[in-house]
């Protein structure tokens, strides 16, 4: 299941994850941010029902300056600490929430098009960084993308699944597994009832949109495995690295 | 129409809004909050298609202590001035995003029950603010609701059209002068093509929901006649005036 979905995922063919009966316990709709179109956007507005997010790695948004929401309105905000305190949250500690972003090249940002072209823009940009080390990214960053806008940007903790185990890493780190651009779109699957779709019923979503689903524990497992191989694996969340949740409690 | 869509918004039944040819041109469903319950967010999320956003007046933001986004990314983020940039954009120079929120008894925060929950709590929150003077609002606000979440809260900038002529204004003077609590859940509407409705389109999907469909002129044109009532008009928009938007260039 674990190579189909890595093989849908670079045929450019959304998959189905679902994080943990224990966490959210939901379904995503999960595509790599590059094959992102009008059509997948529509498809995941009308089918998913959710907030359409896209994600980065964590040295990204470092790269850009971008910051955890949590982080942000902590400082922030009057109350900061009490507003984004989480010990009461049931299915985890954080957040992966960051900015959202407008390409400058879009009207209202919102309509389908507006949408996928934001995000092909933003994965493009992503792919390029470092290329041209004479410029800041930052500011290419700035000339291209608006804050605040209708694409909702999320970041994916170092570390991957001994940070966090959310669906932010959950597909973040199978694009990357896929050899992709690190960069996943995804959207919460809702019921025609309102709910999150159980776990039964996102399988007979997918099946019957012929589309692979995929547990996270066997995300989880493979990532284990996957220790030695420098794509993922607990080895880069060494103690007293630096990241960007740092000062917020972490989880498992 | 207009004496009829306020007759809707007091009956809790949802009304299209029209900006305006030369900006969005887009159309938005627009319902009073408090009348927000698990069919409306569904309707919002498969008729609409686009951000479900709930609005507050800015002298409530600033009671709360929420800011414009613009402002906050201008001060906090590396070269926020360039990141929230607008001289490009095309069809305003400021945005109404503050804040995201789930309310603390919601569960992933996504699905219509969570999303209706937190927006009629947060309705609910607002129509008691200054009501126990001894409760600092921004401690009872930290306690109710988390911040990052998944429902978008909007500000109307004070002084209304003097101001900005966003749905965001529209819609919340509109629920205003319903005799409401003033905040309006709102979502832009999306034609099956993915562009934004055609004003066409929006006069049709009004008619086949039995829904009424107000163009913002007409809404203007009440208001610029209402500025001695005291509910509205430019009067409320006195120079010098302390607004949460200082420094950030005005439009028209």
């Amino acid at each position: 299941m674990f190579k189909k979905a890595i093989a849908d995922l670079r045929a450019g063919k959304p998959i189905l994850i679902f994080d943990f009966k224990d966490r959210e316990g939901e379904t995503d709709i999960v595509i790599p941010s590059q094959f992102v179109n009008n059509e997948i956007i529509r498809f995941f507005r009308k089918q998913g029902g959710g907030l359409i997010c896209t994600t980065m790695k964590e040295e990204t948004a470092r790269i850009l300056g971008l910051p955890f929401l949590d982080d942000l309105y902590r400082k922030s905000l009057d109350f900061g600490d009490r507003l984004a305190d989480t010990t009461d949250m049931r299915y985890d500690r954080t957040s992966s929430f960051t900015v959202t972003i407008n390409h400058r090249d879009t009207f209202t940002g919102i309509p389908d098009q507006d949408r996928s072209k934001t995000i092909s823009e933003f994965t493009s940009f992503i792919s390029q960084i470092g290329k041209s080390p004479s410029r800041d990214p930052r500011v290419e960053f700035s000339k291209r993308f608006r804050v605040p806008g209708h694409v909702i940007l999320l970041i994916a903790r170092d570390g991957y699944f001994s940070m966090r185990k959310g669906h932010t890493e959950l597909s973040t780190y199978m694009v990357e597994r896929a050899g992709l651009i690190p960069s996943a779109t995804i959207v919460e699957t809702l019921s025609d009832n309102g709910k999150s779709m159980s776990r039964e019923e996102a399988m007979e979503f997918a099946a019957s949109n012929n589309l692979n689903f995929i547990h996270g524990n066997d995300i989880v497992s493979e990532w284990l495995e996957d220790e030695s191989n420098g794509i993922g694996g607990i080895r880069y969340n060494t103690p007293g690295a630096y990241t960007l949740s740092q000062g917020i409690k972490k989880v498992g």
